[in-house]
């Protein structure tokens, strides 16, 4: 595995999530796999979850780690060529990344969407860049578009944790926010989602996936393709095992223009912050977010407190779902492949 | 040991020393103790001593180290529930705090008074949310009040220096300083000094504390309660066998609205700056401070350029302590207390 | 080895140069070496090389490394002694230094030169400061006057890469920059290069060096003593097998005045930029540059980006310079030298 944003970069989920539960038994089973190599982690943006838990990943199976933040603002790298550099820039990134493949075996990458460019953004210009300088495996540490990390710790949550049925229905709600974020974390819970119900047995008794939002927050096709998607949210959230809270900004995708903004007023959507009245809905259904989470934004005090509240063992997965990612590009670097 | 902020939470002080000095002969005698295990260490504040003396005691017990800086202004927590999170703080506390304890095995803390609110900082809100929400072993590396490590390292340096006469005379005394500081350092240090007097073969052959400041600046009971304080400070001077000076703001023990303040204008306690005249009074007392010491404010170039100081001795002592408190706690969580 | 600023502190450069290659082969052959030893990077200005490269290189050596950032801004510290620290500064070099040496055993550098005060710059205070009061092995990670990791590395990448003839020449060219920048990756590599011509065998079949720069930028004679200057920078390329390009400020050698000023306005030296017209005259040279670069300033994409290119071999050599150097400090420590 040389890169890691989407689903189908790990090949069978059912395998990656035997390998999830083996790591989580024994967190330092395979400590001595990555002796004597370093795992790169380089953050062009902020972080708590995953740098705390890469970092911790990469030492279960005994590499050095360097972490590197690279201040968005001070660290502006020409990216064109012919570009005489007399102004601000004082590096290009064909130097700057190959330096940084020097010194270690594999690179992780956070980066986030600037939500101004859609077709930069979306062309995952930056992660690219480093795939093709870097010389090295590179995976997303959240990227412009997706968080893969995030959704496979999701995955193993959800494969973890028995609901009353034999099928797994799965919601994903948007949320109001004040402020416009990414579309990161909804595409790939999504694509992570469609994959498993679309593989056979990849998730023990099969999946239903829905994405519940008002009109206007449509999510990129590459990523949703194929999902029922139910504008009403109390109408989705019927029956549902796992309810998936996540704001988005606008992706764009019927009016580019809207890319990456907050459509209207956040006052008049606050109907959509998932509370009792939802959960109703629900068959006693697990809460679900990424974290961090403005509660009474996303969600009430009572719904992520309750025992039925998943976030902190989705956190707690995080690290599960960053060793098994870390030590497939270790082996399949020691194997020469 | 599950916290780690009083010289109570210790045990015996005996027992603590004869720890300390086993692992000053060795320090890497327990390297394997803390194999596989993680120290995570959150810095609210600014640290030199304490981040590199921590990190170098984490890892003399083979530990791995994640340090996170937190920038006080950037990472704005609510801590009330019911709160309609819509404004700059992005997370609640009851989710970051659980999420840093899935990664890490002990957690040390950094979290420095604020000064305006002698409540909320003297009850150790910070490290007490801490102790309740990550699920793991946390110890202080500088909180609101208190400042054990240092202190520890202070009793651990006073241990070891052989004074003539048998008994020990500690004399603390305030200094001057243009700034408010905490009170975290004196408190934790008057704290440990009782502790070590009141143990039976707490120091060997005995310890006498005398606490000397000027009106105003009494520190609060349940660090200093049973402490002589001599306002005279020449006269508490005679016959010390060591000087710890160290400012600090009013604690607001008598008037709560003097918190944090520097009373009066500092220019008028320059008498109080310890120099020759001060140590001519003393039994050639050894000087002693927590570091950084701005000089000729709280000490004279000549005291503590003299033979007799001990503040590169303290610091050096700052990886001891810490390696004997983050000892204690790996062990108690391999002994599965 | 208990200081590492300069090409003679190596002894000789064959030997050198013969562990380099050894290093290179195997970087972890020495990964036992360093157990238990605690390498401190101390870094006053920014770094992306030399972070990388540096704690890599002590971890080849299995030392555990603390990175130290100090934001030359927020830590002032005093340097003299009788002042009375009442103003912003609030620790003295005399304690903060031997302080950081309690904590490590080997300690590397970065402080570059403030180009206001030729004196103070050129006299290294802040680097001797640590030599004297750490009471440790301290290496330059480039400092105010040297960047010896840098030179060492580009003189293994000019010694692994064969050329036509027997004798090697190499051509050091001042190139123009926008800003002002120090004199310490040219100083060292005049030294270097310098030192492996004088010494017998100290490049396969020998080594001539040439300077080209502008009238004003003459370099330190302790640095460049003894060194062809060419100020045609034409007729300096005739022959070259390798070009090292580099902007440098006025070291203000003949004009102390002039110190770190840029001469003239830099659009009026744009001729000096290195591109076809001069690589033609040379002997099909390999361009080298120490990173970071400005690409149709210091040099064209063309040039930069022909295969005979070395800016990225230099980069992935200052892992194994590093390695050697902290390599050598710790023998010395072990053999208690």
């Amino acid at each position: 595995m040389r890169t890691f944003l989407n689903a189908q970069d790990l090949g069978g989920l059912r395998q990656a999530l035997a390998e999830a539960a083996e790591i989580k038994k024994d967190r330092y089973k395979y400590v001595d796999l990555g002796r004597n190599m370093t795992a790169l982690l380089v953050f062009f943006n902020n972080s708590l979850r995953t740098r705390l838990s890469t970092q911790k990943a990469a030492q279960n199976l005994g590499m050095n780690v360097i972490v590197l933040d690279v201040n968005a603002g001070a660290w502006k790298l020409e990216t064109k060529r012919g570009v005489v550099m007399d102004g601000d820039k004082s590096e290009h990134l064909l130097e700057a990344i190959p330096v940084m493949g020097c010194y270690c075996d594999v690179i992780g990458i956070r980066s986030f969407a600037g939500l101004k460019d859609r077709e930069y953004d979306y062309a995952e210009t930056v992660y690219w860049q480093f795939v093709r300088h870097s010389g090295r495996p590179v995976f997303a540490m959240e990227t412009a578009t997706v968080h893969p990390l995030q959704a496979f710790a999701d995955l193993i949550t959800i494969d973890e944790t028995p609901v009353p049925g034999k099928r797994k229905k799965v919601v994903m709600s948007w949320a109001p926010h004040p402020r416009s974020l990414p579309q990161a974390v909804p595409n790939s819970f999504a694509q992570w989602m469609l994959a498993a119900a679309n593989e056979p047995d990849g998730i023990d008794g099969g999946l239903d996936f829905v994405i519940t939002q008002p009109h206007g927050y449509e999510l990129d096709p590459q990523f949703v393709g194929g999902a029922r998607i139910e504008y009403d949210q109390m109408k989705a959230f019927e029956g549902a095992d796992f309810i998936y809270a996540k704001n988005w900004s606008c992706p764009g995708v019927t009016n580019p223009q809207d890319y990456g903004k907050v459509l209207g007023d956040y006052h008049d959507y606050l109907s959509w912050t998932v509370g009792e009245r939802q959960m109703a809905m629900t068959n006693n259904a697990h809460f679900m977010h990424c974290l961090p989470v403005r509660r009474n934004m996303i969600v009430t005090d009572d719904v992520i407190e309750a025992p039925t509240s998943l976030v902190i063992p989705e956190a707690a997965n995080r690290e599960i779902s960053a060793t098994v990612v870390i030590k497939r590009m270790v082996e399949e670097l020691k194997a020469g492949r």
